[in-house]
């Protein structure tokens, strides 16, 4: 089987150059900074690398498929940086966030430059100008959409939301941009409108896996590597499907009211939050959560089998497996 | 002379349906009402009235730049909810602002999503396609434009900069999202590269004058009409083209230290800023602002006479001259 982690990091150094081209050095340069400071610091790179894979997976040309792999990656970063000042995170990737680096006004405003820049993209994209509007269309509704699960998660966090919610909430907030990569990747390549809902079918079921996995991380990772303290989301109150989970099965009124007892403070100790930790594992919950998240990428396997067998197919498959099973 | 203010309350009731069409009753319910709250509520209505007016001005339908006009007026609302929030102002057109009435988060979201609406609504304009992406061409330079324009503001917030680069921050601040509605409303209504290009510069200059007459009423104009504190932009040291003016031809070195000692000063007195303001009228500095924004309106009239006479034309020479003449 590919190694999708290979894979990316080779991809990653086609699609770094392109990421680092679109932001000339206009006045005024701490605009400039701000806006360059995320996109040209690396990640992981699954989104554009998605776009390009699609595009050639259904036999298109992957250079007209950059300009929106690199659109589609500003994106992403202009909703890293708005996500980072409303939680008041001062790190990312082991940087300043932008907010405190720079203060609030140029945090809003390179989101906003960010954003507005991905359009400019779009609008130049090599493409017939019906391709370029029905990409403009996934990904505008992408967007749109990713706000509205952001104050979904805002308006979560601290409450004992249902799965369903829950789901709902990682779809728009994780799963739609994931989606608009897949499908605009798909229609610069020249796919049938039909091949482009399975497509969007499969990144939408990505995300979601990607997004359970990444819960499961913030629980369970290593935080040397993920960066993240453990107990971070627990203290923070985060509903994800491991607590829903949790609360509906837990019988025991005892040990329910410990979990949410120590779930949204603050203040809990490191022992309290390993003791939450506990619950969840003896309720099952870790592993509900788990194998919810690889069925769902079973699901995006299974959406894209039409494809004919190709190199892009098999990242595409290998990408999938790699949302819900990496350590960072 | 056709009364533009009257026009303008027209065509305003003509697009307030259009303007409340947009966005459904989608959840979450808070984003959707702090999103709704400043596009809903009026204001002068003049850029989606330029869009329209623009696209009939050419012999266009109408009707065709209606959606392109409520995706102007959501842009422009959307620069101002994060701009209310930048700048720490807690009311606007008698109004709780978004981030006081709502908070940080889903101010930043409220804003995001009226952005990513607007691109929705351009995606799906019912015009060629091609003249669909000359529009969006337009538009997210504008934004770009805008957010470079902002950050130039805060730059100079406190700063005394030259008039040079005063005009070139109101005209990337101002002038191209105007620009972005009259050129983008004269591509949907058919006109040539070169009357789209005449057309623009035409509201670029309008968009000039109507800032520097901005400028002019935080200064002279009636607080009771405009809302705005007399004395706030120089307390806040707002770097106008009256400031630059009366800096750069006052001679006398002890009013010269008086003046830009009460600039700046957020604990100015009423009677300072008074004073701060007789400087400037005395240094002619008001009048000479005055005239530079009449002449910017002149200029941008001159551009448009190529147009065939037409209500629609009237209207735009009638704006022009009603941005330099009003009283909010």
């Amino acid at each position: 089987m590919m190694d999708a982690k290979e894979y990316l990091k080779k991809m990653s150094a086609e699609l770094d150059g392109p990421i680092k081209s679109y932001i000339g050095d206009e006045e005024p340069k701490v605009l400039m900074d701000a806006s360059k400071q995320y996109p040209y610091a690396g990640g992981k790179r699954m989104r554009p690398a998605m776009a390009v894979a699609c595009c050639r997976a259904v036999g298109g040309d992957a250079s007209k498929a950059v300009p929106l792999a690199v659109a589609i990656e500003y994106i992403h970063n202009f909703t890293l940086i708005h996500d980072d000042l409303m939680d008041g995170d001062e790190k990312r990737r082991g940087m300043t966030t932008i907010h405190v680096g720079y203060g609030m006004p140029t945090a809003v405003l390179a989101g906003d430059a960010l954003f507005a820049k991905a359009y400019q993209i779009i609008a130049g994209l090599d493409v017939p100008a019906e391709k370029m509007r029905d990409t403009l269309q996934y990904v505008s509704k992408a967007v749109w959409d990713l706000a509205r699960g952001q104050q979904m998660d805002v308006n979560n966090e601290g409450q004992i939301v249902s799965e369903e919610v829950y789901l709902e909430t990682i779809k728009l907030k994780t799963s739609v941009l994931f989606a608009a990569a897949a499908a605009g990747g798909a229609i610069i390549g020249g796919a049938s409108e039909e091949q482009v809902k399975a497509i969007n079918e499969y990144a939408i079921e990505l995300g979601l896996g990607f997004q359970m996995y990444d819960d499961y991380l913030g629980i369970a990772g290593d935080s040397s590597k993920t960066g993240k303290s453990v107990g971070n989301d627990i203290r923070k109150g985060k509903c994800t499907c491991m607590v829903t989970h949790t609360i509906s099965v837990l019988k025991d009124e005892a040990l329910l009211k410990e979990f949410k007892s120590i779930l949204g403070n603050l203040d809990a100790t490191d022992e309290q939050c390993a003791r939450a930790k506990q619950i969840m594992q003896d309720a099952g919950s870790i592993d509900y959560n788990l194998n919810l998240a690889r069925q769902k990428v079973e699901n995006a396997i299974a959406k894209i089998s039409f494809l004919p067998e190709s190199e892009d197919k098999e990242f595409m498959i290998a990408l999938a497996r790699y949302a819900v099973d990496r350590d960072v």
